[in-house]
């Protein structure tokens, strides 16, 4: 075993956080451990929500108004995001927000292209009837990401 | 949003590595995250590796010699770990081998009640066609474990 090599630090410099809109408390203590690293790494931060087409019914994504109004509070929740992690001091945060299909889809297709983070953040879900047919978010991108994945509990 | 509670750190103390003897270049990335943490925010740093009795073939899990070879090589990969991480600075580090079923059973059920971490970290699989049935195990563990798991690639 070569000890020098293996006493290399790993430090991550691009940090994606994924923020889940249904989520907020398993997304809080992913944003707290977030904000943790950039501050003492001074990484740049990414926050991402996805806002999922097939969560709404047909009849709904039909309407322009209410796709509107989900686009809207998903920008807001990011929003809000950013705004506390300037307010703790964080510099370089940039707010992501994507919309398609599924999350974690996206994040693998879209965002990880775009923002070319070095490690993905994600909260644990809290609540365990939430995804009873599919994995967390944080889960299924661990398994399926090409950077290192932090499930946060 | 509570942004002063937001902005209140989230720091791992008691840091647990998991080794695959199997798999020493995914674990050395791992190994260089979790001494990097250790480092930078002196932790207690556990390294785990777990003797999966049903990985031997039954021939050689009937001769006793052949187990206490098969002991032997994990207990010193183990050791080599320790030895590279207080090479590198480390204080408080533990050497954990456990022998049993399942990698992710025995460290749900046997070294996280023992070592009692708040952050698991484990390599990604490097081999993709070495684990054609299950997950790699920081992905069962991500999913499974009641603690935060990061998935380093």
């Amino acid at each position: 075993m070569d000890t020098t090599k293996m006493n290399q630090p790993v430090v991550f410099r691009r940090v994606l956080l994924a923020v889940d809109e249904d989520d907020q408390r398993s997304s809080a203590r992913a944003f707290r451990y977030a904000t943790t690293l950039a501050r003492d790494y001074d990484v740049e931060l990414g926050i991402v929500s996805v806002m999922e087409s097939e969560d709404m019914n047909i009849f709904d994504s039909l309407t322009p108004s209410k796709m509107q109004e989900h686009r809207d509070r998903v920008q807001e929740i990011v929003g809000e995001y950013v705004k506390a992690a300037e307010e703790g001091g964080i510099k370089k945060v940039t707010p992501l927000v994507y919309e398609g299909g599924d999350v974690d889809d996206m994040i693998l297709e879209q965002v990880i292209p775009d923002f070319k983070p070095d490690l993905i953040i994600a909260g644990a879900d809290s609540d365990p009837s939430h995804h009873q047919v599919t994995a967390p978010v944080g889960i299924r991108l661990a398994r399926r990401a090409p950077v290192s994945v932090i499930v946060v509990r």
